[in-house]
């Protein structure tokens, strides 16, 4: 048995991962180089480009990100290592990186979808966002002015996406059937199974607008958390008209037969 | 075909439901009395339960709740129609209530488990809880004092739980084994597979006391979100021998075939 591992390396102090400057990466690595394991490279996520507010910081986070780690590779070989992995990741810095020499692998995984959060960054329009939430309009409170849906966060998530000013929660963007946005609707709550409808303004939603039974696309906070709540994808190129099913994965498989 | 309903009543302004007192009850009544319908009875859900900040708060929300929802049986009977099912729900009004006459059915769901949710109401105590999620240290930032363990939202939900002073975000609590706290050591943070531990107090944790590989368990804020995340639960009376496996439902099943 041959085991192949990379070392994690800290860029930006966000979560995991070693210091590239730290001594104790050629420890780690000097360890790491032994049977039955195979020392293969480094690894990174700049996940502190979710907390940036411009294209310009998330691009100083990615040179950050790609010079930390290709610095980490580079102590490495001097110290006698073949580094043939040198991978890098988050969404927001693959799209936004101008150099991104010595890097071989980027392990962004929301560009497949992109979401609201990806949206807000600068990263993608809202018309690039490819996973939506179909749901139904099953009541209302009109003197509120809410629609009430058959989406709460079983089918949203409750990731709260990018702070709002003022603190107010949204759990996403309500749409046509399209996929088209609808003014500035919102989802304002979500509870298990029932997800409110308001209009980030405050003015009031009409129920003679949307009936029951209307039913309404939800563009995700984050798209990650969404399809995790799904078990697969329904494919569409707008509207409801279905072309396809994927399985997000076969759990019956994986766990059948486990204990 | 005889499609028996039920109609949702609003004891607390919390959520969807026709108020007990409003002229709708009736015309709703009358318009549900019709063939292939079969007028039932009514429901109620008092979701405010969980904004209160003590027991007695909780009681006047389940007397509220029984009042309003037999008030509405009350009205619909005194129209001609007969009321069989009287619906109440929510955990803490159930477990609070003084006087349920009247309700012929009880909804409570996450009573079944309890979570720090409940017991931060005084609905439970913490060693009722009969849900946690198993994870294992994984990584430490030293400097920090944090541990990092395989449990992230996939795992714990991003459910926030009760507000809390100061608004610090916590996703469990972090225990033992045999699911005996440790201390004050939370789940501070939450990314998709990476979970944050770290005290209340902010004292550093130290990596000699949690080496890699450690397993620990974490109580969720809210069961029913921390449960879905799951595909099913792994039974055991303390430690980590499994005595059986519940599916949580068979999604293979129920999703084969369907489209």
């Amino acid at each position: 048995v041959r085991i192949p591992v990379l070392i994690e390396v800290d860029c930006d102090g966000h979560r995991a991962g070693v210091d590239p400057e730290s001594p104790l990466l050629l420890d780690l690595a000097a360890e790491l180089a032994r049977e039955p394991l195979v020392l293969r490279g480094v690894l990174t996520h700049a996940g502190s480009s979710y907390d940036c507010s411009s294209p310009e910081a998330i691009r100083a986070v990615a040179a950050r990100e790609r010079d930390g780690l290709v610095h980490a590779a580079e102590r490495m070989r001097r110290a006698g290592h073949e580094v043939p992995v040198v991978s890098a990741g988050s969404t927001p810095t693959a799209l936004c990186a101008e150099d991104l020499a010595g890097v071989t692998e980027l392990r962004a995984g929301v560009y497949t979808f992109f979401d609201l959060m990806q949206e807000e960054l600068g990263i993608c329009r809202l018309d690039e966002i490819a996973l939506s939430v179909l749901t139904e309009v099953i009541g209302h409170q009109a003197e509120r002015g809410w629609l009430l849906v058959d989406a709460g966060w079983m089918a949203l998530s409750r990731d709260p996406g990018s702070p709002r000013p003022g603190g107010a929660a949204e759990y996403g963007r309500v749409c046509d059937l399209a996929g088209k946005p609808l003014g500035d609707l919102v989802v304002r709550g979500v509870n298990q199974e029932h997800g409110i409808v308001a209009s980030r303004s405050g003015a009031a939603v009409s129920p003679e607008d949307f009936p029951a039974g209307t039913l309404l696309r939800i563009l995700p906070n984050h798209a990650c958390a969404t399809a995790a709540q799904q078990d697969g994808y329904y494919l569409v190129r707008g509207g409801i008209r279905i072309e396809g099913y994927w399985p997000r994965l076969d759990r019956s498989a994986a766990y059948r037969g486990r204990w």
